[in-house]
């Protein structure tokens, strides 16, 4: 399961409380979050934040960071059995580096494909907020919200175009809708009913 | 101009010699290297000679040094009238990436031509050694020079497939035919004979 949005929706409170309430139910979880996640894909993220770089630069570096956190964290979690649970995936590169600086949509998404080699969430939470609150709410400023409200709303457009794309993979919440722990409520009744339709659905088949 | 080669071929001595010899003949000239050539690349550099990752994740970062390194580097110099004179390029990723470390031949490429846009070396320097040999010779071993002469035989085969795809670029010169003041000649001569053909062609053109 991964988690979008723009800047201070909340996600990572969610993501918490999510992680919480599936392991207070019984499942193991692996909780990580893009760029990093992994030793090489932080020190990789820290690259990223501190220094302003070419597009492309910064899209190829988003890449390495999330070949390599696939490959140490990822996959050997999905292996276990874990469910994993990501802050930011590849619809972020789409949203920020495609939609919101203007390299081609249908480029981002081949390097997507190189770096994930195919492997897609099951479900895609948008944490879905005004650009303008989100901005007012956020407390860690870094570049990327220092460019702005216009920047947020080319990045939330961005995650609209992707859900367009693939609609059924996501999964919608907005985020004045109720408290950190609602919200958490909502994406997990989401979370169980996906679940229980695709055992349904293995069940059927088998 | 780049300069490839497998390990100890004497690459960097070569490239010195060369870079000498244009600035004593007047031309404006910038010495550089991949990975690395920028500030942002150099620090890529490091996460990359440093850790051992997934090679999808190397490439990206090869691939993000590369862009940063034009952006910031190279095409600025070109943009003066600079001879740039670069200590390894795309051709690496193909030799070493895709053909030594078998990701995909056409991958490597399409992910060549986005980080540079399009921008090729006129000319590219093969500095040609018995990998063996070579390996003896390399003083400073890392990783690469680690995996052994193996590993540096299809390297060097990576670059000949390279030279057969696009046989007028390359130059080649065997590296144990001279001392560095000899091969640098031999370089430079070709150089000389290159431009003034192509100063020919826009000539006739004109």
């Amino acid at each position: 399961m991964t988690f979008e949005g723009t800047e201070g929706a909340g996600k990572s409170t969610l993501i918490r409380e999510v992680a919480a309430r599936l392991q207070e139910q019984g499942y193991a979880v692996t909780l990580t979050r893009e760029p990093g996640g992994s030793p090489v894909a932080e020190r990789i993220r820290a690259v990223i934040l501190e220094e302003p770089m070419d597009p492309w630069a910064e899209l190829f570096l988003y890449e390495a960071a999330r070949a390599e956190h696939l490959a140490r964290t990822v996959r050997p979690a999905l292996a276990l059995g874990h469910v994993v649970l990501c802050d930011r995936f590849s619809d972020s590169s789409l949203a920020y580096q495609a939609h919101a600086r203007g390299l081609p949509w249908p480029k981002v998404k081949a390097l997507n494909q190189a770096a994930t080699q195919g492997l897609a969430p099951d479900m895609t939470v948008l944490l879905d907020i005004d650009p303008a609150v989100g901005l007012r709410r956020a407390r860690d400023p870094n570049r990327f919200e220092d460019e702005g409200v216009e920047f947020q709303k080319k990045v939330r457009s961005g995650f609209l175009k992707s859900r367009r794309e693939e609609p059924r993979r996501w999964f919608t919440v907005r985020a004045e809708s109720g408290t950190p722990a609602q919200l958490a409520e909502k994406v997990l009744r989401e979370f169980h009913q996906r679940s229980s339709q695709s055992s349904r659905k293995r069940a059927s088949r088998g």
